[in-house]
C-alpha cells in the first residue's frame, strides 16, 4: 500500500506526523477506551468538518488544469458528500442524533481553523498548494484505519475503523496520491523537492498536520 | 414541465431569450440544414465550454450554505464531468476526433468570454449571482431539446436532440430549478422580485443569455 | 461619533460585544497592568493578523459592484498596508524586534482561525457577508481606542491607544460604516433586518466577535 | 528602460506582441488619424476595463506570499483606482461624457473576455499565473507610450501618449517587472524557463496579448 511518493516525502519530513496518527484519541479508538461522549462529540464536529472539507475539494475542481485532475477531484467530492457525510448521518442517527442536530452543531475553533486554512491555501495558491493541505486528512485517516484494523484490541469502534481500513477508502487514498504526484509533476517538475516551492508546500502539509492534532485534542474535550 | 418560478421570471423578462432558443443554429439542428463542419466545430468548442462550466458548478459547491445545496450542485458536477463530457468524447470519437484533439481545441473568444463571465459572477457575488449565470445554459438546452424533439423534420442531429430531450436531462433542469428557487428564497426571501438585488440578478441572467447567442453565432462560423 | 446604523444593529444584537471591547487585555492597556511580554507577543501576532486582514480587505475590492465601493475598500487596504503595518514595524523595532523576526512569527491557531474565517466569508458569500466579518475588528478597535483615551489611568500604552483614538482612525471607522450601510442597502434594501439574510449576516458578525475574544485571550498567553 | 527579464522573455516569445503594440489603433494615436469617435468609444470601454483590471490587481494582493509582494500590488491598485480611473473620468468629462454615462457603458464582449480571463487566471492558479496575464496590458502600454512619445507626428492624442510615456508610468512598469521577477523566482526558481510551468505561463501571457489585440480591434469599431 502506497499513497504516492510526494505524500511519502511530505509525511516523512513532518516530525508531528506520529503525534497525529498515534494520538491518544486514535489509541482510544483501537483499545475501546475512548469515552462514548467524546466519540459522539467528535462525530458531530466531523460532520461540520466534512461539509467544509467537501467545499475545499470542490475548490480543487475549479483549480484543475486537465480533465483527469477534474475527474479525480470530482470523484473525491462525490465520495465525501454522498458516502462519507451520509455515513456520519447514519451513524449519528443510530446514536439518537438527527441530521438537524448535526447541522446545528456549534463549530469549534479548532475545527474552523483547520478547514478555513485549507480553503485559504486553495484560494491563495494553485492546486498543488491546496493538495498539500488536503493530504494529511485523507491519507492520515487511511494510515490510521489500516493500522487500527490490524492492532485493535476492542471492537467498540470497529465500524469506524472498518470504514477507513476498507478497500474503497484505501483506493481513494491511492487515487489522491496519483492526483498529487501528477499535479506536482505538472506544475513543478520531476525534481519537485529541489524547487523553491518545496519548502512552502512542505510547510502547508505540516500546518495541516498540526491542525489535525488540534482536532483530536478537541475531540477529547467535549 | 417546469423549471421553477425564479427561472420562469428571469426568462420571461429577457427579451433576447427567443433569439437564443430559436437561433438559426438551433433551427439547423431541427431541420438538418446545419452543416456537418459547423456541428463538429461546435462540439469541439462545447467540449472546452463544458470543462469550464463544470468548474463553475464546482464553484457553486464551495458557495453553498446547506448540505442540500451542496448535494444538488455536486450532482450537476458529477453529471457534467462523468456524463455530458463523456458523451461529447464518444460523439466526437465516432466523427474521428480523439480526446487529445478535443483538449487541444483553441478556445474561441466567444466561448472564453462566456465561461469566465460565469466564473467571475460566482467569485464576485454569492450563490444566487452564480446561479443566475448558470441557468440560461442548463435550462435553455432543456427547452431547446424538448422543443426540437417534437418539431424536428430531419433525424441528422436526432442523437444530440435526444440527449437534451431525455427524461434524465429534463430532470436535471427541474433539480436545478429547485436549487435556484431555494437559494434565492434563502438569501433574498419570498418576494425576491421586490429586492434591490433582483435587477442585478436579472441583468446577469440576460448577459449569460446574450453570451449564449454569441456561442451559437460562433458555432455557425467554423 | 457613529459608525453607521448597520454596524450599530449588528453590535447591539451581539451579546459578546462587551466581552470583546471590555476584555481583560483591554483593561490592562488602560490601567497599564498588561505585562510587557504579553503586549509584545500580541504585537507580533497582530502583525501576522494585519497581513491576512489586508488580504481580506483586498478581496473586498474584487467583490465591489460600484467604483465607490472599490474606492472605500482600496482606501482601507492602503491604510492597513502602508500605515498600520508600518506602525507595527516601527513600534516593534523600538522594542528590539526587527521585521524579519516579525515575519517569522509562528501564527497561533486563534489568530489563523480568525483571518481565514473572514477570508472564507468573502469567498463563499458576497461583499455584505465579507463586511459583516470585517466590521468587528475595525469598529471594535475604534470603540476601544475612544473609550481608553478618556478612561485610561496610566500612560504605559498611551501610544497604542492614541492610534485607535486618533481622528484618522475614527474617520476610517466612519468611512467603513458608510461602505457597510451602502453595500447592505444596495444588496438587501432599506429593510435589511427583515430579510432572511439578516440572521446569517448577524451570525457572521457574532462569530468574528467571538474570534476577537479568542485573540485577546491568546494575547494574555504568550 | 527595462521591465525585468521575465517580462522580456515572455514578450520575446510572443509572436503577436508586435501586432498588439504596433496595432493600427496605436498608429492612429501617433499620427492623429484615429477618429475622435473611436477614441471616445475606446475611453468608455477602457473605463469599464480599468474597473475589472483593478479588481484583478486586488486579487493579486490576496495571493501575495510576502509583505513586499503585497506592497507592490497594493501600489498598483492605488494607482489604478485613484489615478488612472480618475484621469479617464477627467478626460471624458472634457469631452462631455460624465461619470454616470461612463459607468453605464455597455461592456463589449472583447472587453469582458479579457478581464474575466485575467481574473480566472488568478483564481485558478497562483500569483505567477495571474501576473502573466496582467503583464501585457501594463508593460505593453509602457512600450506604446514610450514609442509614440518619440515617433508621433501629430499632437491630437498627445495627452494620452504623455500619460503612458511619463516617468511615473514607466516607473510603475519597472516596479511591476520587479514584482514579476521576484514572484517567479520565489515560486519557480532561478531557471524558471526550464520548469514545466514555463509553457503554461507563456501561454497565459500570449492569450492576454491576443485579447489586447481584440481590444484595439473593438476600439476601431465604435
Amino acid at each position: 500500500m502506497t499513497y504516492g511518493h510526494t505524500f511519502q516525502a511530505w509525511r516523512d519530513n513532518t516530525p508531528a506526523w506520529g503525534l497525529y496518527t498515534r494520538h491518544r484519541f486514535v489509541q482510544g479508538l483501537g483499545d475501546g477506551t475512548l469515552p462514548r461522549a467524546a466519540f459522539l462529540h467528535y462525530l458531530k464536529q466531523d460532520y461540520v468538518f466534512l461539509i467544509h472539507f467537501s467545499r475545499a475539494w470542490a475548490l480543487a475542481i475549479t483549480k484543475a488544469e486537465t480533465v483527469e485532475e477534474m475527474r479525480l477531484a470530482a470523484g473525491t467530492v462525490h465520495g465525501l458528500i454522498n458516502e462519507e457525510i451520509a455515513l456520519h448521518i447514519k451513524t449519528c442517527a443510530r446514536a439518537g442524533i438527527d441530521e438537524a442536530t448535526l447541522y446545528a452543531t456549534q463549530e469549534r475553533q479548532e475545527n474552523l481553523a483547520y478547514t478555513r486554512y485549507v480553503l485559504d491555501a486553495g484560494h491563495s495558491g494553485d492546486l498543488a498548494d491546496l493538495l498539500a493541505t488536503l493530504a494529511p486528512c485523507v491519507m492520515g485517516y487511511g494510515e490510521i484505519g489500516a493500522h487500527l484494523a490490524t492492532t485493535k484490541t476492542c471492537d467498540t469502534y470497529a465500524e469506524w475503523i472498518g470504514i477507513y481500513a476498507s478497500v474503497e477508502y484505501q483506493q481513494l487514498c491511492q487515487d489522491v496520491g496519483v492526483l498529487i504526484d501528477g499535479a506536482v509533476a505538472r506544475r513543478i517538475g520531476d525534481r519537485a523537492d529541489a524547487s523553491p516551492r518545496w519548502a512552502s508546500l512542505q510547510a502547508r502539509f505540516a500546518m495541516a498536520t498540526q491542525l489535525e492534532i488540534g482536532f483530536w485534542d478537541m475531540g477529547l474535550d467535549p
